[in-house]
């Protein structure tokens, strides 16, 4: 049995995370499976999905590790390419990647409790982001 | 048709590396499924699990990748907030991820020879680590 | 319903990046599935899949974080062990990982229009690369 959430979250751009758990487990319980796996993507090549205690100091000091692994400022050569100035957005987004999956038991996913499920915006403008959350199981 | 299977690691804290594998393959004969994918996903925000080569160079190698990015002993933000000394643990766990999908065919998953999956411990104090095997196949 | 698609692809050695997204559409084709995730995995310890906007410039800045984070001619444990020179494929591979999990919904994959996905091939040398993309859904 397959079963697809998608939803929309609008972000503020470099450095902008948002918690997702909340929807990831609206997904689950609308399927009405009881054990399985869960996927949780993000359409586009800027953001990405992991997941980390989410509290403000911990996610500062995720960004402070992507700033100092791919300044925003450096160069780029995607730059060259567009004219865009967001080749910092598409390394670190490559880096993390775009794509989660969880397992779920007895209807519930096994996130420990400080492990939230998080969308990570890298690019360098606003953006609204589309993530999908596919739950397959019995 | 899906088959769960929980399993403690007792761990020695950061940089502490075990291979899983064979808790994964034992996973997977238990499912007495055939074809299908199997996610192994460990619960908490400062442990973390990929695949490597399991020789003692090779996870020195990483271990010393990780310490240059995030060093113990830099200032995090996260300490600022619960009095915790692990913040390069949290940033580290979020970069390589707490999960790993892995196909299987005729009943064996398709790892190369050298190519081991591994939990990785990143937080600063030894911990008991609860790793789930989700197998989804038929 | 599970269907598996194996191919093979000849690499030119560290930061060679293919672009392997035809055949995971032929793959989820094939399987004349509808709704569910696919799984892509590369088999080995110095080779890895993700997603980037497959362009001469993102690859460029892709590969030069990978220089930066691990540089191929710094010293390595591992190759103390085999004489091996490819200590930097290994720890890059275990950052970026194997494996990349995408759903499908409607017999499409939810990619964005520049979200490729890609093989990185990080060993030292030429190598044939053996890939799986396992299909799971209804």
């Amino acid at each position: 049995m397959v079963f697809t959430h998608t939803f929309e979250r609008r972000t503020r751009g470099q450095g902008d995370v948002h918690d997702v758990t909340e929807e990831v487990t609206r997904a689950l319980e609308g399927s009405g499976l009881g054990s399985g796996i869960l996927t949780v993507f993000v359409v586009g090549s800027t953001a990405a999905i992991t997941t980390i205690e989410f509290e403000p100091g911990a996610l500062a000091d995720m960004n402070r590790l992507f700033d100092a692994l791919a300044p925003r400022d450096a160069h780029y050569d995607h730059h060259l390419r567009w004219g865009d100035d967001n080749g910092s957005s598409h390394v670190r987004a490559a880096l993390l990647g775009p794509s989660l999956t969880v397992p779920f038991t007895a209807g519930r996913v096994v996130l420990g409790t400080w492990q939230q499920v998080v969308l990570v915006e890298f690019d360098t403008r606003a953006r609204s982001r589309q993530v999908v959350v596919q739950v397959v199981g019995e």
